[in-house]
């Protein structure tokens, strides 16, 4: 159990932690935002300052061509077992702001809730390991472990050189164990430990025609249309059934185990309500047949996330156009390898265009899946924690999005990170009026401080 | 035969004629620009007081919400034939202004054409219908026959609203046959006349899934994808041998009689040319099997003008969109009515489309298509006066393309237009670097006035 001194310092700084909270906060720093470089960049400095005040060696990592990540680490002792806490300070664009209550980079508390961008994603995860850190420092005694910290700046963005950036700095990540905050309960009360993120592939697929747009009156008949042909593919990377056609595209899938599925469904999934927040009156999406949660978290996808081509202004434009383009996304799950997927988009456009087109295909992401072994002893001190925190027992869940950095801790660290996330699913990520609420963020740091202790004696209790 | 003194008048005018030409030329009437609105004006205002000083009775006549068209007369005797000549003032946008070598509304002569926009399309057809009635004042002895003109303003936007126009008109309008100059030669000292152009239909169609943008980590595979089910109903709109699959599509079709067929096998077209024009290796749209000249002006279509859904910026965005839309447009052939094949449209996507979407269809154009018997009187007199000004026996051709006003010519007035038009196939309509042949201007000009001529005798020794 967790040393009572250091719940109770937590539980007397709850207010007092909220001003530096505030402060990070209030960083734009978006990263997708070339404007806001500069924000980013102030809040790194601002994390170093914040750091090294706490006794951290805290230095700010430059990253070619992106927003800077922070990298600090507190060693009590070369053979205590490490610990590497990573969170992401960069913050989704607020945009569309008409959408927004109060002012997106001004912090508000109303209701027990920090209203503002990054609250919940992830500025104040991150201030709950601050937090229980800096209990353990001042009530527990000092740390009972190393402590290492990764914050990254360009996770909502899709990391797109976060794979070079662990292989680069391994060594200084090198640890135990991994406790990532970005990651989310199960429901209002219901805490949850992710073991499963899919992996995503993005590309842009150019069916190309004619050299010029023409006019659809002289050559109506005689010019193919390069929106009909790309459609005519896209049409065809499903069948009916809703599987998706790509050459070899499930030849990897890890298959669902017969524990998981039995677990999946007691889990108080509301699908219709799912469906009605959505005003959707079916979840008509993925392979018919599986339950929702299988498809979402268990199976790959095949999305078109934008498309156009033509005229695309208002009012008609008698045009055969000349190109179209479209955004394609896949979701991949365990197993599976984006390079494969991506090669599997080739062939398969390559085999169905028909005569007289051109196509090409732009590559812009390739992250891989995450599937975490359910028997790390990580997962149980992080199971523990939850139960000392919350006082409820964890659900084990996987999330059908994609946290690129969790896939390269395992690949690349060899760690299996722990997803011990606080946010709620109504916090509103990526949306207008996103909310961190303070007793996610109390109970968060009393979680993360029982961590610390529960894996520190697990790991000393192994070596002894 | 046109007398002599005609063909003198405007052979020693061909100089003089440019100047006035120039001017009408200069005014930038771009109907689809708001800020052009006034340049149509001056140029309607322009003309009629051009038409006011060689003693027509002239007129703007306005077009509520639109631009306004010029209506004129010169009544020589009641009981004499008249004439409709027509044509349209206003012209394209010249964007992209970067492609031009010369600045389009300020005309330049250089190799015997005038470089301009709107110097072929139409203003400079309509100048020989001008000369041609000029010659027949100064040198003829009058004119032999009544002449009314019709010069449109809004044809290059798709003649919106010249149906009810022409309705309201009709008694002004009213003639023994229309002479329309917005058509174009065949190929280079192949002079054309056009009998047929295809109706068009344009709607916008929208299909629609959630009720916002959502993530495609957390909804992939759950979510069904708008794009994807736009992309599956255009692809089955058309089967594998190209033809179109919408209920009652070719219902209506008139079929291509052998005389027509063998007629098109004659005229010297040259499919690889076209292709190679556009950078294609074959010329693949349309149903297979039937030749390129068919499927251009004798054959149907459904081509997608336009298409947008989801995020079309730079880079990927992991969604699943709430909507996507396309434009769809259908040129379409003689005896087809453009209501019917809307209504098809909308039984077809109503039927195809998946449970679990909404779909909307704005209907944007609905024109008729125009098909002339080759039999008529007027035909054979504009027959033997482009033998006279060009000395080459005109080939008689379809137009894949749309004039809207013609149609409402034989629908609503009765008349079966005459389409002599006097325009090169590269004199790049709508593009940059517009062109018109001074040799065409001059020889065209004779043309309407042995029209004028042969029609004139034509009817009078009818009646007598």
């Amino acid at each position: 159990m967790l040393p009572t001194a250091v719940v109770r310092y937590l539980e007397s700084h709850r207010k007092k932690h909220l001003a530096p909270l505030m402060e990070f906060i209030r960083f734009a720093s978006v990263a997708s935002a070339p404007d806001r470089a500069d924000d980013c960049e102030r809040a790194a400095r601002w994390l170093v300052k914040y750091l090294r005040a706490r006794g951290m060696k805290a230095r700010v990592a430059d990253v070619p061509g992106g927003r800077p990540n922070v990298l600090a680490e507190l060693i009590v002792d070369r053979k205590k077992p490490t610990l590497l806490m990573y969170g992401h300070y960069d913050v989704q664009p607020a945009e569309p702001l008409n959408l927004w209550k109060t002012s997106p980079f001004e912090p508000v508390i109303k209701g027990g809730r920090i209203f503002a961008r990054g609250a919940s994603d992830d500025k104040g995860p991150i201030f709950a390991h601050l937090m229980a850190i800096e209990a353990w420092q001042k009530a527990g005694g000092g740390l009972p472990l190393n402590i290492k910290m990764f914050i990254e700046g360009e996770e909502e963005i899709g990391s797109p050189r976060v794979e070079p950036f662990v292989a680069k700095y391994a060594d200084e990540l090198a640890a135990d164990a991994v406790l990532v905050s970005d990651s989310e309960f199960f429901s209002h009360g219901r805490p949850a430990l992710t073991y499963a993120y899919r992996g995503l592939v993005c590309l842009e697929l150019t069916v190309e025609g004619a050299n010029q747009d023409c006019h659809s009156g002289r050559n109506g008949g005689v010019v193919a249309n390069p929106i009909i042909a790309l459609a005519r593919l896209i049409a065809k990377m499903h069948d009916n059934s809703g599987r998706i056609t790509l050459p070899g595209f499930y030849d990897d899938v890890a298959p669902l185990g017969d524990a998981e599925r039995r677990a999946w469904k007691k889990l108080p999934f509301d699908e219709k309500a799912l469906a009605r927040s959505l005003g959707l009156k079916v979840l008509a999406g993925g392979e018919k047949g599986l339950p929702a949660l299988e498809r979402r978290w268990a199976r790959p996808t095949l999305d078109c996330t934008g498309i156009r081509g033509g005229h695309i202004a208002e009012g008609p434009k008698t045009i055969i156009p000349a190109r179209a383009t479209v955004k394609l996304s896949s979701r991949i799950v365990a197993n599976q390898n984006p390079n494969k997927i991506i090669a599997g988009y080739r062939k398969f456009v390559a085999k169905n265009l028909p005569a007289g087109f051109k196509f090409h295909i732009e590559q812009q992401t390739a992250g891989w899946p995450l599937l975490v072994p359910l028997d790390t002893p990580a997962l149980a001190a992080a199971k523990d924690a939850l139960v000392e925190a919350f006082g409820v027992k964890p659900v084990f869940i996987r999330n059908g999005a994609s946290v690129p950095v969790t896939a390269y801790f395992q690949r690349i660290l060899g760690i299996n990170p722990v997803l011990m996330g606080l946010g709620l699913p109504d916090d509103g990520l990526h949306g207008p009026n996103e909310k961190f609420d303070l007793n996610q963020l109390y109970r968060g740091s009393v979680a993360a401080a029982a961590f610390i202790n529960n894996f520190s004696k697990q790991q000393t209790k192994k070596k002894s």
